[in-house]
């Protein structure tokens, strides 16, 4: 399902978490909606702050002092996935009815799950995963574009129509391309696509000795970028799906053990057909 | 070792294989010695042909001509790993002493050993791999450019020092930083930084349902985009250096297993230690 075009900003959003995503989302708004009150909510007063004098926000709400959020507001959840729920809750808890939540976690049945337990957060919450982002962190890397053209993920639970609607929207106008599905659904497709190549990129970069990395060329340097990633980020994504990913592991597995049996056996037909198979997937997206 | 800068170019370059990587060296030269007379070498007349009116070549050898390559003249065989030995030993029978011979294949030993055997080319073939190049192929895709700031290994084998000296000094003339070392040496550095890299790069694709393609985003199109490299010049390369390829993928196979068991105990404190050393060996080639 594709949500229509949006035309009607929201009046008022606050970013959980102003990070890369949360930045870029703000930083976003700000170049396709100025009229939107942008708020940053955090722990650290000091890095809200930075991200504040950087323009990216209109004013900061420090976590502990547990305010409630604006009426109306839309929240948006852009912290590792381990703390997503638990703080969609607790912001449900003391904020008016009418405050909207969604986050830009990467594993989402974990989340929409835990958050549907909780009658206050339940009918409030939209999941959604903006496929975009980048192996360094922190607001400072933030930038506007960052979704544009980019697929956003919206994965429905117990939300009524509208505001499944106004979430679509909400991504929609940051630039991204909505599509809709189960937080199940959801989770399967980014094992293959999202947390496998992480895995594999890292396994790349554990089988180098140290030594021979100034030897390194662009295909290395391009196969293992993603590796260089937040491990803190990308520990509770993998154990938050782990089942997905264990399954595509699996398949990792067959298909390598697979290419080593060919490649001792000297089996070039095999070998041949698997980089042939391999190309052809890869050159159907063709879009560098 | 480190050879010296280079101040006297080539006076006339034969490029046997005008593909992405000969075409590159002859538009390297171009841009770097105009003096030097650069020659086409190859099967196909209308390849050849395109290669000389894009301005890459002065004049084209059709290789069933059989023709004596020009007295003194540096022969660089750019063609598929399976086919640079026996180029070269033909090449060799038929030319003057004095023409010297180097390569780019990204396997070594074999194309050593096998020169080697035909004492008409031994002291005439000092091998090189410079470790650059992409996914496109064919001489429409060739810049000066390709080898600046690159690395290439030369592999000095039975040739003396001044010849060795020429090579080295050649390709450091295109831009890059030259290193040597033995073919034994070579191919086991590249199986771990080179061949394994596109070996999970092509599982990663092969992992994917083709209809879940769309939600690629930047981390699956950088990990599989040297996926879409030739199978044709893949398959001779792993063939090639299958010894070692073999076991460094065994290692790999290792380290995905470990990494597996990890996730399915839910052992956060391996996996943690896995991302985190994978990230720091790949941080430490930062230079994106």
């Amino acid at each position: 399902m594709q949500a229509e075009p949006s035309d009607k900003p929201e009046s008022c959003v606050v970013i959980a978490g102003v990070g890369l995503i949360g930045g870029s989302i703000a930083a976003a708004i700000r170049a396709r909606s100025p009229q939107t009150r942008v708020l940053g909510l955090g722990r650290s007063r000091q890095r809200l702050e930075s991200a504040q004098q950087a323009g990216l926000l209109d004013d900061i709400l420090l976590d502990e002092d547990a305010a409630s959020l604006p009426s109306g507001a839309l929240a948006v959840i852009c912290l590792p996935v381990d703390r997503i729920a638990d703080t969609t809750r607790r912001l449900a808890r003391r904020s008016p009815d009418d405050v909207l939540f969604t986050d830009a976690g990467s594993v989402k049945s974990l989340i929409c799950r835990d958050v549907s337990s909780d009658p206050c957060a339940a009918a409030r919450f939209v999941g959604a995963h903006p496929i975009a982002g980048g192996e360094k962190t922190g607001c400072e890397h933030a930038t506007a574009d960052l979704f544009q053209g980019r697929c956003c993920i919206v994965t429905p639970d117990r939300s009524p129509a509208d505001r499944l609607d106004r979430v679509c929207r909400f991504w929609q106008h940051l630039g991204c391309r909505v599509t809709t599905m189960t937080p199940e659904e959801h989770d399967r497709i980014v094992a293959a696509i999202s947390h496998l190549p992480h895995i594999l990129s890292a396994i790349t970069a554990l089988c180098q000795q140290p030594t021979d990395l100034e030897f390194a060329g662009s295909g290395f340097r391009d196969t293992t970028r993603i590796a260089a990633g937040d491990p803190q980020l990308w520990l509770p994504i993998l154990q938050g799906n782990a089942d997905h990913v264990l399954r595509v592991v699996r398949r990792a597995q067959q298909r390598l053990a697979s290419l080593a049996e060919a490649l001792q056996q000297g089996d070039a037909d095999t070998l041949s057909q698997l980089l042939t198979e391999a190309a052809a997937i890869r050159r159907g997206i063709e879009r560098d």
